[in-house]
C-alpha cells in the first residue's frame, strides 16, 4: 500500500472535530448543546445578497475571471473607501474564502523552511496553511494578563533569523478578540521595514470593533505598501460563512502577478458566492447597526458573567466575537470533552474550544478556551450557567 | 522590497493568458473572435440546478460540513452507481472544483521531490498544482501519429525511479479526447501495482465518451482499491464550471482521514454550488441525450472539415470535447497570436490554445493546438473556415 506524505503526518486534525462525536453523542441523549465552539454567527445573511442568487439571470453558470468578476471587484474596491483604504481592481484577487487568499499569499511569497512570526494563540488553521506550504511558524506568546495585547517588538527581534521572512497578524484577532492600537500597529510597521519583511494581515473581522475603537488597516501603514499582504472575506461581515469568497489584497505588483498565476491554475472563485458577495455590498446600514448592538450586548453580557464565576478570567474584547478564556481547570482539553461527554445541568450542555489548539508552543493554552460569543443572549445565559456548575463538578478542577 | 517565492516564480502563467490581449484588441477592431481556446461549453445548465438556486430556502449561508453536504454525498454516491462505481458517502470529500481535488491529493500523498508520470500533452494545469506541492512531473509522451494512445508499459518503467510514487491520467483526455481503452487501462493497473504507486484519474469529462465507447473508472480496476485515487467535478457535466464543486475519491482510508485533514484546514466547500450540484443529479436523462447529441455532430463535423485543410491532421478524439490538432506551421504560440493579430477573414478570428503549453517536454507541440469544439455547428464552421484561410496566409506556413 503507498504511503501518505509528510505533509498529511504533520497535518493537525481539527482539536474541535475530535469533541464532535461526545457532542454529537449528547445529543442523542436529548440533551442540548450549545455551541460556544465555532465562528458560525447564527446573525441572518443579507436580504440583497440573498434576493441576488434568487432572482439570478444566468443560465450557463460559466468560470469567472480568474482574478473575480470585474464589476465585483470594482464595487468592492469601492466600499474599501468607507475604511480609507485606497485600492483598484487590479489590487486585489478574489479568492475561494479567506483560506484560499492565505495559501495564494503565503505560496506566492515564502519558500519551503522560510520562517513567520505569529502572536499565539491564533487562528489553528494557519499551522494547516503552513503545512501545506511548508513554512515554518515561529509563535511569540501574547498572555491574557496582558489581554493578549502585541508582544514587544524585544521579543520580535529576538525570534528574526535569516530564514525569517514575515510576520502574521489576525486583527482583530481570532481566537482573542483583541484590536491592535495604532500605536502596537506603527511599531509593528517599523519591524517590517527595519527587516525587510512582509506583513500579513487577516482583517475578516473588521467590521467588529467596539467601544469606539477605529480598525487601522495594515493598507495604510505608510510607507509600507510593498510589504504589506492584506486577507480578506465576506463570511463574518455577512454572515454568509458558506460562499467561500474571500480577496487577497497587495499594491505590490510582483506579489500581484505572482498571486495571479495560483489563481489562474485553480480556474476561477465560486460565481454564485461572488453575485451573493457583489450584492452585499448594497447591505444598508442598519444590518450592520442591528448587527453591532446585537454583539456590543451579547459580549458585555457574556464578560460580566463569565467573570462572577470564581477562577474564570475573561478579559473584555475590543474586536470579532470571541474571548479567550482562563477557566480554573487542569487541561482544557479534557475539560471540553467530559463536559460534553459526562455532564448536564437542566438537559444542557456546552461545547468549546479547548485554547490549546490556538497555540504553537507546547504545554500553552491548558487552562483556556476558546468562547465564540455567536448565540442570543437567552442561549449565552443557560450556556454559561451550564460551564458555571460544570466548572463545580469537574474532578479536575484547580483554584 | 521582499522576494516573492521560488515556487511563484517556477509557476507558468497561462499560455493562453497571453493571447488574450490580442484578443481583446481583435474584439476592439470590431472582428468577432471565435473561441475555440476554453472548456467553457455554451451548452444551458440544467433547469434543475438553477432552480434549487433561485428556490433557495436557507436565510443563514453557513459552513457545510469540511467533505460536503451529506445530503449531497449521499445522492451522489448513489448516482455513481450507474456507473457501476461503487462507493458510499464516507468515501468522498466534496472539494472546490476539481482542481482542489487535485492539490489536496497531491498533498495528503506525495512529499517535497516525488515523481508522478504523466501522459503528455497533458492539462496545463497540472503543471501549476504540481509547482504548489512540490512535486516533480515526469511526462511520458504520447503522439499525434498515433491517436495519442497510452505509451508502452515499457516506456513507463523507464521513468520509474525510486522518487516515483504514482501516475496520473485525465480520462476522457483533457486535450486530446483520446478514452483509454479496457485494455489500456487493465496494463495501467498491472504497473500500478508492481510498483505500488499511486494511480490518480482525473474523469471529470467521464460522461463525454463517443461512438458506443464505455468508460472504465480506476475505481473499478480489480485489486487497486488502495492505490486508486479519483478526482471528478460538477463542471462539464452539467456546463456550470463556475460553481466550483467536485470531489476526491478513493477507498484507501488514509488516505482519505489525511485528506480530510486538508478539507477542514480549508473549512468547506462552496454552499450554492452544493445546492446546485444536489439538484443537478436528477437532471433528466435527455438533457444529457441532447448534449450527447450535439456534441457528437459537432465533432463529426469538426473532424471532418478539419482534415479537408491541406496539412491538417485531426484525430478523432472519442471522448470530451477537445481534440489536439497537427497544423502546417512552424511555431503554434506565433500562430496562435498571430491569427488574433493579424488576420481576419470577414471580420471574424480565432483563438485558440497552442499545444506547447500542454507538453512538459521542451519544443513538443510546436506544430499543434488544442481546439474545444464548445461552440454551436454554425460558429465551429466559420470559425474552421477562418482557420482554413490563414493558413493559407500565415508566413511561417511549413507544409
Amino acid at each position: 500500500m503507498p504511503k501518505i506524505s509528510d505533509k498529511g503526518m504533520a497535518m493537525p486534525s481539527s482539536p474541535i472535530r475530535k469533541l464532535v462525536p461526545y457532542a454529537e453523542a449528547a445529543k442523542g441523549r436529548g440533551v442540548k448543546v450549545y455551541h460556544l465552539n465555532i465562528g458560525q454567527p447564527d446573525i441572518k445573511t443579507p436580504e440583497v445578497a440573498l434576493d441576488a442568487i434568487k432572482n439570478l439571470k444566468e443560465d450557463v453558470i460559466a468560470y469567472s475571471h480568474s482574478a473575480g468578476n470585474l464589476s465585483y471587484r470594482k464595487k468592492l474596491a469601492k466600499s474599501y473607501q468607507k475604511f480609507d483604504i485606497n485600492i483598484t481592481e487590479d489590487e486585489m484577487i478574489i479568492t475561494t474564502g479567506g483560506s484560499e487568499a492565505i495559501t495564494i499569499a503565503f505560496n506566492s511569497t515564502l519558500n519551503e523552511g522560510d520562517e513567520v512570526i505569529i502572536p499565539e494563540p491564533f487562528y489553528a488553521n494557519y499551522n494547516g496553511f503552513a503545512i501545506q506550504t511548508g513554512v515554518v511558524i515561529k509563535p511569540i506568546t501574547s498572555s491574557i494578563e496582558n489581554n493578549f495585547a502585541l508582544p514587544s517588538i524585544k521579543e520580535f527581534e529576538n525570534l528574526i533569523t535569516d530564514k525569517t521572512k514575515g510576520i502574521v497578524i489576525c486583527n482583530p484577532n481570532n481566537p482573542t478578540g483583541y484590536l491592535y492600537s495604532e500605536e502596537e500597529l506603527f511599531r509593528l510597521a517599523e519591524l517590517v521595514k527595519k527587516y525587510d519583511l512582509y506583513l500579513y494581515s487577516d482583517e475578516v473581522y473588521r467590521e467588529f470593533c467596539y467601544d469606539g475603537n477605529k480598525h487601522l488597516s495594515v493598507m495604510n501603514l505608510p510607507n509600507l505598501e510593498q510589504n504589506v499582504i492584506m486577507m480578506d472575506s465576506v463570511s463574518k461581515r455577512y454572515s454568509m460563512c458558506g460562499v467561500r469568497i474571500g480577496c487577497l489584497i497587495s499594491k505590490n505588483k510582483d506579489v500581484m502577478s505572482t498571486a495571479m498565476k495560483f489563481a489562474q491554475a485553480r480556474l476561477c472563485p465560486p460565481s454564485f458566492g461572488q453575485i451573493a458577495s457583489e450584492a452585499a455590498i448594497e447591505t444598508p446600514q442598519e444590518y450592520f447597526n442591528e448587527v453591532y448592538e446585537e454583539y456590543i450586548a451579547r459580549r458585555d453580557f457574556m464578560v460580566a458573567e463569565l467573570n462572577k464565576i470564581e477562577g474564570v478570567v475573561c478579559p473584555n474584547p475590543k474586536g470579532a466575537f470571541y474571548t479567550v478564556v482562563k477557566l480554573p481547570i487542569d487541561d482544557a482539553d479534557k475539560f471540553a470533552q467530559w463536559i460534553l461527554e459526562s455532564f448536564e445541568y437542566n438537559k444542557q450542555t456546552v461545547m468549546m474550544a479547548p485554547a490549546t489548539g490556538f497555540y504553537n508552543t507546547p504545554g500553552l493554552g491548558k487552562n483556556e478556551v476558546r468562547i465564540a460569543y455567536v448565540l442570543k443572549i437567552e442561549d449565552l445565559k443557560n450556556a454559561i450557567e451550564t460551564l458555571k456548575y460544570a466548572l463545580e463538578e469537574y474532578p479536575g478542577r484547580v483554584i
